[in-house]
């Protein structure tokens, strides 16, 4: 039924990794791809024009926040996401479980759906496969998420509990769902359990969705468990549908995830930490609020081809950070999504050489990892998804 | 000595009106001009290429907030303002006495300057006319303008006393200004009172500075006061050097002086309501906050070529406002000077044309302003004067 708008190919293997495109109505999606997230319809302090210049092919927005504000209805009203936020180029929305499942003691699930309590207000609402799927098709995305159970991945009891429910609500979404012009991806869950990731990707494969995710990942569990577990669930997703892993957006870690065979990322990382004055270079993150930088001249990296490190010294955008100018937080989110896509085109270009394994190893000795930073990065994670921020 | 920097060409006159050209090392300011506001060598929200955007010919940076954060020195060592910031058109530095001598208790005024508190850190600085010039020649402005006292325009008693100080102090300053490529403007001060106005162009016309500000307006006194005020001063001012009434911004306050002979205008206000949600139409304000535009799906102005109304709808941008999106506040900001510039050219055109009465009259009649605009307007000015936003 989505065969005339959408189609995946792939261009080139290397070991496990491919070089892909995946064709939308918006445009095509060169794969591996890293979306920066527009959780309001809007990528935090930049514009449509913005994201072209930077080379984002895909963007995400979230529908528990779309849905409590401003509302599927209006969006749909004002022509779906597309003409509401003028983004023409493709546009995946998650599913609203992440938030919802986020919100602890504020939520009760039943085999049904969801009741959940606004962050914003305290009302109550529900989600349902079938609500959420209405409310999907009304946000009209190009790329819409299944709803599933996000179990914390450690606690193999809940995931056994919750896989098969996420089963249930997909087959259930499938059903409900009748867009020709949206594909609808499944998602893999089961935690870190090699066994349940192996059920779920054999019950989802079934279900013949035009694309896979892989779930509840980043959430808690180490990078070497996260690595583990996509070494034994790739593998077992169609080879001929890209593969999705949600929330993931650390360098490191896609360089990893894409070795394993993932094609596509989404992650608020580059542009959160960036209003914290926190920028990506290749040797690794640095603090322009740092005051080893008042008088630092250069670009925040040599080499990069992005409008903040063209035009403006760290100095600069150091006293920017530290006056609290909203300028500065632009110009950092700037910087780390270029970052960002200069990364994915980095790999593209690997895979399609067959040079991959040389390109990971050579970046991930360059590329430093503080442990302040995953411990931070993991606690931030959760509040941030509630608050949309 | 500075002519081979500068020069003020006065291409036609209508009335009291000019349409003007002064050329400056870092390129012509086309006269009557409105200069954005960048406090902290950053127009909020903007980046340079976005001023050029939007056709600002000039912008203005404040001395006393840089000598504070991140310090004139360091501003000189990075090669100036426009290096520092990357902006190489005009920019036009005040001389910080507004900002001090709105500091109220802060501050203590004697015959050789003024100590002040800082508003971040509350430590002890001392301006004289001297060390102003230092900074100001430090900061590297096409144009400077030297340090005045600020009284209350409606104390009679203040500004006498006052007068004669910023009179000696303008003397100084033109002693201790060396720089060639910066012209120092003096500013006439004598709040609404016509003799002490009258005097105060007398004597700084004799001192020959190649331009001329009207200080001390726009905070306190009646709009009437204040036209009544420019009917008295502009026509004692030389006619052959640009006239600058500082601190004004509101378009129908341009309007007005312009009519009475002013040619250059700076203001926070368009950028600063803009932040809050207030917009400018050719009919007056509208807030995008109100409920009534959540499903306006008309452009902020219709027939306005900003970015923001060739992109946007007055629906999707309230939608950001209310979700507290800093892309709003850039969105806004893009408007609202852009509504300026565009002010400035349909101004420019009909002094040119020999039009300009019947521009003004055609203008005030159809835009709007309410009591509770200018009453907000001159509560947040002092304030935000001191904290810089």
């Amino acid at each position: 039924m989505t065969q005339q708008f959408f189609n995946f190919a792939v261009h080139a293997t290397d070991g496990n990794t491919r070089r892909s495109t995946f064709t939308t109505p918006h445009g095509p999606i060169e794969m591996p791809a890293f979306a920066p997230v527009g959780t309001l319809a809007n990528v935090k302090t930049l514009e449509p024009r913005d994201l072209r210049e930077v080379g984002a092919n895909l963007i995400l927005a979230n529908t528990y926040h779309l849905y409590l504000r401003p509302g599927h209805e209006l969006i749909e009203r004002f022509g779906g996401l597309h003409k509401f936020m003028a983004w023409d180029g493709p546009i995946l929305t998650d599913s609203g479980g992440y938030q919802v499942f986020s919100l602890a003691d504020q939520r009760k699930v039943d085999d049904d759906g969801v009741t959940f309590r606004s962050h914003i207000d305290g009302s109550t609402h529900r989600f349902s496969p079938e609500s959420v799927m209405e409310i999907e098709q009304a946000l009209g995305p190009d790329i819409a998420m299944v709803l599933d159970e996000c179990p914390d991945p450690l606690d193999r009891a809940y995931n056994e509990e919750a896989l098969a429910r996420t089963h249930r609500w997909a087959e259930r979404c499938r059903a409900a769902h009748t867009r020709p012009d949206q594909a609808l991806f499944g998602i893999v869950q089961g935690g870190v359990f090699a066994d349940l990731r192996a059920q779920s990707a054999a019950f989802l494969s079934e279900l013949d969705f035009p694309g896979y995710a892989v779930g509840g990942l980043a959430v808690g569990e180490t990078k070497e468990q996260m690595y583990a577990t996509l070494d034994v669930t790739c593998p077992l997703l169609p080879q001929d549908k890209p593969r999705y892993l949600m929330g993931v957006g650390a360098p490191e870690d896609i360089v990893e995830a894409v070795y394993r065979g993932i094609d596509m990322f989404d992650c608020v990382l580059p542009t959160r930490i960036a209003r914290n004055g926190s920028l990506f270079t290749a040797e690794g993150r640095i603090n322009l609020r740092n005051a080893r930088f008042a008088e630092d001249h250069a670009p925040v990296e040599e080499g990069c081809d992005c409008y903040t490190c063209q035009t403006f010294s760290r100095g600069y955008l150091r006293h920017l950070y530290k006056a609290g100018e909203i300028t500065a937080l632009r110009l950092g989110t700037i910087h780390n999504l270029r970052f960002m896509e200069r990364l994915m085109e980095q790999i593209r270009a690997a895979v399609a050489d067959g040079t991959y394994a040389a390109f990971r190893s050579e970046f991930l000795a360059r590329f430093t990892i503080t442990d302040q930073v995953k411990r931070h990065e993991q606690r931030a994670k959760r509040k941030a998804a509630i608050a949309g921020k």
